[in-house]
């Protein structure tokens, strides 16, 4: 059926059919607003963010259940770099009137087993025509304790840097989908089902561990400018410590140039914070008890918002930030990253 | 300056810096997501619109500053019909990097001259590049007192229907545009300024004076449909007491068929709602002490959807709702109306 035919309030309907709204949830779909209660003496946190087809993505390298999930996980891990548990979530889509429903179904089917995962309900959103491209739209909101959150200004000098996962996969995934070259499954799943990491992100809030955090959605070199900048730190990174999979390890092998997909890629979803030295331990505790792999990679000294990497030959080689900017001259076809 | 020179993080930084945060704002613009509290005891009500070029404005109707402006009130007019207060906001904006930094310029400063106006913060949004239309997608947060709130499936058989200001005048000026007429200037400014009614939602809400409320963007028919349609309740319209400015009443007089735009236009803005007879004069005494015009229209019965008009001749005819539909085959070119 096409979305012609079903209608904007047929398909609201459907997707308010798909949602239980837990007791937090006063008015949810269907309301001019949605109303809601936080845990008491919590605080509200909020992130929203926009993704356009042939800027964000393309249909050519997702299908419509991946491209659902991924939205929201990529707006789930902001909030999992602020230390927050997110609650609900806003669903915005705009897509042409001859699309035909069982796509948008899947897009929505792929969006809500991304929060059922994470307790998360929709419960809002907005419906319309797009004169070309798919536009979405998603606002995540969850909360945390007064003074549990972590924010991006606070690294210290000496602090160590601290990364979740693996870097580079999603990169070199899309590297290779652009080239037409066949995608190992591994690297591409890592592209397409990117893992907010909710509950590393909680701890390591909740425990007070971490100094500054931010997730890697512009790529390691970039999102780690945004933490030295503001706080006149520079970064020694130590190459041999960046976090590599396998499957991008064996491609690294023959091809060593696509190291620099691990420094600057993009769309890692992973987090990337600062600790105390006497904190890493504890950091590394965390880590083992949920079973989300941290490794720390340099360390933060005084400085300008200069990137240093120190090779496995020991020579130390500055780092340009090459971040991923939306509106800069480096953009000139879909990059499939998020801003 | 293009966008392009000036890139997205330089924007950010020019919105930043026309941005004051109170002292609820704990984290503002420049995090991974906002950190804020609510007044202690109330719950979080939240709305979010998309707005698309091509489909909900043009820019041969509209300038960007008035574009930011509505961007803003249309989203602020959906807490107004909950009897919330609006408090922060999130705006994302994807416009081509070709466009001078001038009109992304005016159209911040038209969103934040809005937002000073009902003491609404900036806290967060998305700017990113698009592949051709302007993109707007507008979050809202406010709160209101638990039992406040006023939702739509509340009103009852023998509730009077009361609507906001008059009607039809954006609809008309909009006509007038499409049809390269000259518009009359208050009927354009109602068609570029709607005036969010927050303080006429806010006191509904707080005196428990309204059964149901809704905002008309669709227009009266459609946004009354979705009053009546889930309470099993007809309407009786008084074709009389239906409010029309003067500059629309002028129009009408030569061109009765404008009429219509007043039933069906959409985007006035004003708040649609029902309350019981005996709460009517508390209704018209707040009208007075607020200086809002409020008309009664109507009332409900039991039924099944149906609206139904008492002429001025007395004749009693259906009225068929004819709703914006965006992906309903109804639409065709762009509208100016918001979803």
């Amino acid at each position: 059926m096409k979305l012609r035919a079903l209608g904007e309030f047929g398909l609201i309907e459907q997707i308010r059919q798909k949602v239980v709204d837990p007791a937090s949830v006063y008015r949810g779909i269907g309301d001019d607003a949605a109303e809601l209660s936080l845990p008491d003496g919590h605080r509200l946190l909020t992130s929203t963010d926009m993704l356009i087809e042939g800027v964000h993505f393309r249909f050519e390298w997702t299908d419509s259940h991946s491209l659902g999930r991924k939205a929201v996980a990529v707006n789930l891990s902001d909030l999992a770099a602020m230390g927050g548990t997110p609650s609900f979530l806003y669903l915005s889509l705009a897509c042409p009137v001859d699309v035909d429903f069982t796509e948008v179904e899947a897009f929505f089917e792929g969006a809500l087993a991304e929060m059922a995962t994470f307790q998360v309900t929709l419960v809002g959103g907005d419906t319309c025509r797009s004169p070309g491209p798919w536009v979405i739209s998603v606002t995540v909101e969850g909360h945390v304790s007064p003074g549990d959150s972590v924010g991006r200004l606070q690294a210290r000098p000496g602090d160590v840097i601290l990364v979740s996962g693996t870097l580079g996969d999603s990169a070199l995934a899309l590297n290779h989908l652009k080239s037409h070259l066949p995608v190992d499954p591994y690297l591409l799943q890592r592209h397409l089902r990117p893992l907010p990491r909710i509950a590393l992100g909680q701890a390591l809030g909740a425990q007070h561990l971490a100094s500054a955090m931010i997730d890697i959605s512009d790529g390691l070199s970039a999102d780690l400018g945004h933490l030295l900048m503001p706080a006149g730190l520079d970064a020694l990174l130590d190459a041999a410590q960046i976090p590599l999979s396998s499957a991008f390890r064996d491609v690294v092998r023959d091809q060593p140039d696509f190291f620099e997909l691990a420094l600057h890629g993009g769309e890692d979803y992973e987090l990337l914070f600062t600790a105390t030295p006497e904190n890493v331990p504890a950091v590394m505790a965390l880590s083992d008890s949920l079973n989300v792999p941290v490794s720390a990679i340099g360390k933060l000294e005084k400085g300008s918002g200069q990137i240093k990497l120190r090779q496995t030959t020991g020579r130390i080689d500055p780092v340009l930030a090459r971040g991923y900017d939306h509106f800069g001259p480096s953009q000139k076809t879909p990059e499939g990253r998020n801003a």
